[in-house]
């Protein structure tokens, strides 16, 4: 068995760069032991893995079409291939959540991988070599198309999809298992970068491997028992709350201060809103996006930190001569100052190590925010509220570029908080370099003390603009409104004040207008990956393409997904055991406002009108009394 | 006579770092005969003038004060020194607007010498050079006592006024033209870098120098005309608007489609707006920002500007060799290569003189744009529509915060113009250097093709992303909104396309991602000067401390200066000759709403209860008649 160097491969080019740049030596430097990791050969090799099961995936996907939906099959043209399995009902919202998540986390964490890790596509034949672009192209659509059946499974609601879930979800999940335990490690970046970025994956795929058996078990125990029942509950709950009577806001026993505390953190990121139900888009949005973002910052810890690490201890004498030659003298005792370097290199990556978490923390935070920012603004266009959210009035009728911007949602709120994060890191270690070296060491340890100095020269400007502002608040408090406090009094000493202290106030002016940039800088830094907020303004707030991307996302949301619209189709056919199709019940209203004699009963058209009627007109909710004696049959959910 | 290089004095430490960088020779270049500048002796050097002038000032403002106030000075004790002349009405807005511009001007003009120029101060003893701090603080307390009778012999309004006035601008004016013919070159930056300086001082104290004679002859001849006429008709005409009619929308003629465009874009930076008058206080703001922002672009180009063209003129073939040695091979032929050389540092110059045309084009129109929208939220403001300015609903009530933000509104607006104009050149400057580096010129010469190389090696992804937008549209257009314009359609085919472009979408949102950095970073850049708009999203817009202060000032103006008060103040009062003051209107009010018996008439009182009333509840406005019947006399403005 052959060795490999972590860093000393024959061609990882930003590697060399660091090589040739610390290390003056002409030889190949010694490697510690721990440094060498041995180089393996997989026995399920990555380009067996997707021969293998690309194949059982098609094969899966087409038994699942024969099988279960020939009816459907023979009735439409082209064999049927228009209505192959759907993978999921984006905007219908049935049946178990953890499988969407787990296969969107999958999905994106794989993408990442063939985005940032330029080995991904190693496994191809050398021939693939010279149109690498166009292979990576081609793997941004076989990804998706790899994991389809792992979806597709689960909206067929039958035992059989459930068992073909469970096989391929055991593939998947052995298959990788298994490669990681015969090579954990890999020479690329950081020895165990590959196990690492490979984590979420097997999570996701033993999240499917527990979830499909389960679903399998309690189908066979449970066979005619369906999933619709809490989310039917939901809906027609909302309707008996909206059409009974007007919601009573009833005062709640608030308790012991401290768990008041507790529960304002805990609002803030899950607040405890029963009104209305997220859909599964933005949850899947915030699954897809936190795991991209772990990929994100794993590449950037391991990018960075290593070659840290390497030129922290290569750091020797020889380079403080080094460093001498170029002027820079750091100690009299060359042993003292050889520890003073290695130190402040260790302190820098403390403060990128620091930087990383601070910045995944925020991303976590601001994405779990967002969730309950749009939970509040579903619920406010629900009842009508649209100037609230859009500070205008806006109609929510779906057009092409609405429709397209729905589509990108998921990918957009990933990419965001990508690159948000990347940005958040490379700020945040400035920061809190700059803080460290220009605060903290000068203060520990008496070197670098350039503020010190600053601050020494400049000490009568502090002194005076202090002054300056204490005379201005005690004069504007005690002389200027004296007395009348909602006029201002002896204004020919206001006027004279204002005059004399114009040039202070330019000193004091040139301090607040750093403050604004530092507050809008960081304002916005911790907002990026915020689409739910616009970062301009709120006259132009639709130039933010963030912003106005997620408005046509909410906009649609709201006119395909309102709660009303689904409690009437449930309740217009409670009796079928069939889902809920909302097309179905948009076809009931002809479109021509005519209503058709025969067929359905009166009741349930008169229902469906008042159901029209509400949801294009949403203000009308607050309108509605318990007791309508208007003509429109009153309600009584089952 | 010696000479004086122009970059060679004995101390000039940033010019030597540049010496040292670039010419490599231990001898002293040889200086070009168009460099040398002759060393002058000031006939009235800097100390002479502020050693007469000051004196003189204090003279005239004691002079005026013992002369015209003597009544007022008997009244109050410490010798009438409270009662001494107010610089200038900021709040009431009477009498000429040239002379507090043309003074603010000259004052901010100094100001910025004496806070950007290090020399200003060199006039002074040896002995003071040890506390070049404190003399500095001083000289900030200087020169606004300095100027301050040129403001002060203004606010009397009497013949001696308008004469002390005009001897003392003249007496300034001559002095300074004087010592700039004597010497007008200087070795400080550039040559005529201290000419350039002064000329915004020069040009205010000419149009102080023209302007107070010109009162003077006015008033000799028309002693007993007063210049409140024109804001007295302003006022009346307000209020006969408000109490007589609602506003007739009459529609206007609106002309030639020409005209059309062009009165819109004037409309932009100045409005027919003739409801509200602009008060004197964001006038005098958008002039000495203006002059601040001339003194801070001056010394910006006077820094860079020479010191780049002396590096062009010194490069040479031993330079290219220098280069070679680092290995960067310009050209084979050496005599091209410096030429190339040459060529690009010309670039740089030119794109660094674009970005400052283009920061202070921006600038200017932002100010001007600035006064627009603040003569639109007066209007709303005094029309009660606060929650149309602040996005929620204020009472306008002073408090010492709001006062101090009042007191420094001018100032501020002078240092967030010049900070955000000297972030703007330098943003604006590397922008222009990255286009015309990696665009203009790889297109014109074929050098630096970055992009082309990127562009090569990255199409397959761009034609991607245009075929998948494509493909989105064309689906949503025809098959995902098919029929029905307000539902989708085909809805499994939505969610699996949705599903299969995931992973194309999130390249995309790179992109949106990038854009929505780039958006906010440049209305952030192009609107820092601007107080009246907040940097930060809506919900958070009181965290810009610029915005706040400006929230602050604007209450103040609009508490104090409503148009309303000043009207019956006005009319109460006619026949005095007197100006209307504020404080006697409120006075007539009394504190605890009892009205006096005797004293002033009974309509006076009602009239005043109406005003009174009207600013108070500035709902009410809308809510009046032509007709009132209701107990309130009619009121007929003559």
């Amino acid at each position: 068995m052959s060795v490999e160097l972590l860093h000393g491969s024959p061609e990882p080019p930003s590697d060399d760069i660091y090589d040739n740049w610390y290390i003056d030596d002409p030889q190949e430097p010694e490697v510690p032991p721990d440094e060498i990791i041995p180089d393996c050969d997989l026995t399920l090799p990555d380009g067996m893995y997707h021969l293998i099961l690309a194949p059982v995936s098609l094969c899966a996907i087409l038994l699942l079409s024969f099988l279960v939906q020939r009816k459907r099959l023979c009735k439409s043209c082209c064999w049927g291939l228009p209505g192959l399995l759907s993978p999921l009902n984006l905007l219908e919202d049935s049946g178990n959540r953890w499988i969407p998540c787990a296969v969107f986390g999958l999905l994106f964490s794989s993408l990442c991988r063939l985005l940032l890790d330029s080995t991904t596509l190693d496994f191809l034949p050398e021939i693939c070599n010279a149109h690498q672009a166009l292979w990576k192209i081609l793997a941004l659509f076989y990804y998706p198309a790899l994991y389809y059946p792992l979806l597709a499974c689960n909206s067929l609601e039958r035992v059989v999809g459930y068992l073909v879930g469970t096989i391929l979800s055991w593939l998947h999940c052995g298959a990788l298992i298994w490669q990681k335990i015969d090579c954990p490690q890999t020479p690329k970046f950081y020895r165990y970068y590959s196990l690492l970025a490979t984590l979420p994956q097997i999570g996701c795929l033993l999240v499917l491997s527990a979830v499909y058996p389960a679903l399998l078990l309690y189908k066979l125990r449970k066979p005619r028992r369906s999933d619709q029942k809490t989310h039917r509950n939901y809906y027609l709950k909302y309707l008996s709350r909206l059409l009974n009577r007007k919601p009573s806001n009833g005062s709640k026993n608030l308790g012991t201060p401290g768990s008041q505390v507790f529960r304002t953190i805990f609002s803030y990121l899950y607040p405890p809103n029963t009104d209305v139900c997220l859909s599964l888009k933005p949850v899947l949005a915030v699954t897809a996006s936190m795991l991209s973002g772990y990929q994100v910052a794993l590449l950037l810890l391991v990018v960075f930190l290593p070659t840290v690490q390497k030129i922290r201890k290569s750091i020797n004498e020889e380079f403080i001569l080094v460093l001498a030659g170029f002027g820079l003298n750091v100690d009299e005792n060359k042993t003292a100052a050889v520890e003073f370097i290695v130190y402040y290199i260790w302190v820098v990556e403390v403060c990128y190590i620091a930087a990383m978490v601070l910045s995944c923390i925020v991303t976590v935070t601001m994405l779990l925010r967002s969730l309950v920012k749009h939970r509040w603004a579903l619920q406010s266009l629900c009842a009508g509220q649209s100037s609230l959210v859009f500070l205008d009035s806006r109609s929510p009728s779906p057009s092409p570029s609405v429709l397209s911007s729905w589509m990108g949602h998921i990918s957009y709120q990933a990419a965001f908080t990508c690159i948000g994060l990347i940005i958040q890191i490379v700020v945040l270690f400035v920061a809190h370099v700059c803080v460290t070296f220009l605060i903290v060491i000068p203060i520990v340890y008496g070197k670098f003390q350039i503020i010190l100095h600053f601050l020494k020269m400049s000490w009568p400007y502090w002194l005076l603009l202090f002054l300056v502002t204490v005379l201005q608040y005690v004069c504007s408090r005690f002389l200027f409104l004296e007395g009348h406090p909602s006029q201002t009094t002896n204004r020919k000493s206001l006027f004279l004040l204002t005059y004399l202290l114009l040039p202070v106030n330019v000193l004091r002016g040139g301090l607040v207008s750093i403050a604004r940039l530092l507050v809008s800088a960081i304002f916005n830094l911790i907002h990026f990956c915020r689409m739910d907020l616009s970062l301009l303004q709120h006259s132009v707030q639709g130039w933010d393409p963030g912003y106005r991307n997620y408005c046509n996302f909410l906009m649609l949301e709201v006119s395909e997904c309102h709660p009303l619209v689904r409690a009437f189709c449930l309740l217009l056919k409670p009796q079928q055991g069939k889902h809920p199709d909302l097309e179905e019940g948009i076809h009931l209203m002809p479109p021509d406002g005519r209503s058709h004699k025969g067929g359905r009963s009166q009741l349930a058209r008169a229902r469906w009108n008042l159901a029209y009627t509400l949801i294009h007109n949403p203000s009308l909710h607050s309108q509605r009394i318990p007791t309508c004696s208007n003509g429109t049959p009153r309600l009584q959910p089952t």
